[in-house]
């Protein structure tokens, strides 16, 4: 399938799946859209995206936007960025999407979410891309992208080994070719999923807590010290869980990062406020839970898992 | 002084200043009120106090309060009832109010306020009062008291060992005859006062960064199992810092107590809703740092103390 145009189905249009589904789609895919609520106005209105690279839209009769998946075409990638508090779900979603060759790209959050997709389409149609973008849907059919937006892919393997980089990764990093995300492949997508916990774990989680933006959190002292010392918390859990080694020049590299971006609520943070559960248990409850089976109790993570629980379970108030 | 009756300054008259100094007066002691900017207000109106025990009044007329500790007599005791926020004024106030042969008796939380206080009045002129009490300040004059009310007491020893049941404890437990207060004497206040953490650690702390009364504390399973985590911490706190055991079956026994009283936001939680610091370093970063320099890491603690820290310099928006 190599550089030809390809059918994509985008499972979930939050700020993830609206940002690189319409990347793929200005680039030249046939890409469908899965946008439940939203569908009958991005039909008419398509996209709208501000982007830090530059606004664009997507007039609504070139895109192809469902209520539910009983409508839409089986593709050849199936983007899944739907909030992992959905993937109850899977089971009846990605049949629906999924081509008998095609695979699924999931985009979500947190640990142990390739096992969930690959129970349902099996293990070797799935790999994983993991988002280092700061992007946010404003309204329907409305995105805005704030920073960054560069991703990182990895195969899954269902032993958790470094699958390498496949025929598959190459085919990913093809579609991206001609849109503005910059990718990089990863041999080993257990290493690359436990990493990204670096920034997911202390900003998302500390951002509900404490009502505080990156800025507010990466200035303060205290707080700047709290994420450190939950970036060298993640360090343990990964080496206690899955054996890898996060080098501490990436934790610093992520504080750098975070410190000087545009001051933004992470998507947890947003969820909350929109009354929305958070994925708790996809990025701390897993976390911890695997640490500790390795042996070694991650006392700060914990914390902020029994305060999100609480915080998430209160949250209609 | 047995069996005589006291003059008594109470300075800080919140909700345990309020009601401990109301009950000695009641007693038919002469108390002196350093009360600042409600003080017209109670030589006008005297004292109301409703009481779980039964509402009483004292008449303005009957009550000795004071802007200013230049304007009190020094009396035979000092009750310190300030929040330990404001202790860098103890050295102008205390030797103001403080007769040559009397005490300060320290009603504070936190660990290391009665070294605070003996270096401004002397080794030999410091006890400790631990109050379990349920008591707010609801207004100019206007104590509520809503549960509890006990009180323990120790004296103060500067090497923090037992001081034994003195004559000055017994003229505390006598001063408190004919009120409302049980008290009880302890031989070692250094193991009483890190046992106090058992319910302040966990349920001021929390109460703050989850918004949450007593009763919402322990009814979630999360925040029931983080508070009994943190509890746990305290003890191992104490065994490093101080080399006393705080037995398990206490840290149960203040969780059934706060699980079954009517729901109430601690006195932490009402600073902070109030614009007031909160007693951050006297509870929780005193404790983690003398557990750290005893060798022991107390995470929860930390995390805790980071994100109170954080709350309370953002508190003025």
């Amino acid at each position: 399938m190599m550089n030809a145009k390809l059918t994509i189905a985008v499972i979930g249009c939050g700020g993830v799946g609206g940002y690189y589904g319409t990347q793929l789609n200005r680039a030249g895919h046939e890409v469908h859209y899965l946008v439940r609520s939203d569908a009958a106005h991005v039909r008419k209105h398509g996209w709208y995206v501000q982007s830090k690279l530059g606004d664009y839209a997507l007039a609504g009769r070139n895109v192809h936007a469902y209520e539910s998946v009983e409508d839409m075409p089986q593709c050849d990638v199936v983007l899944l960025a739907l909030k992992t508090t959905s993937n109850h779900l899977l089971d009846e979603l990605l049949p629906k999407v999924l081509k008998q060759d095609g695979f699924v790209f999931v985009l979500q959050n947190g640990i142990g979410i390739e096992e969930q997709v690959a129970e349902v389409v099996g293990n070797d149609r799935v790999a994983g891309g993991l988002c280092f973008v700061c992007s946010v849907k404003r309204g329907p059919g409305h995105i805005e992208h704030q920073d960054y937006g560069w991703m990182t892919a990895g195969d899954y393997r269902a032993d958790g080994e470094p699958a390498g980089v496949t025929e598959r990764l190459r085919l990913i990093q093809e579609m991206f070719n001609g849109t503005d995300v910059p990718i990089e492949l990863k041999e080993d997508l257990t290493q690359a999923r436990w990493q990204k916990l670096i920034f997911n774990i202390p900003f998302n989680g500390l951002s509900v807590v404490l009502n505080a933006d990156t800025y507010a959190m990466t200035h303060d002292l205290d707080v700047r010290e709290l994420a450190w010392e939950l970036m060298l918390e993640v360090g343990e859990a990964t080496k206690a869980a899955v054996g890898r080694e996060i080098p501490e020049a990436f934790m610093a590299e992520i504080m750098e990062k975070t410190t000087v971006m545009r001051p933004y609520f992470p998507s947890m943070k947003l969820d909350h406020d929109a009354g929305r559960m958070m994925e708790v248990e996809g990025i701390f409850g897993e976390t911890a839970r695997r640490a500790m089976a390795g042996g070694y109790r991650a006392e700060k993570i914990w914390t902020l898992y029994r305060q999100l629980k609480f915080l998430d379970r209160t949250n209609d108030d």
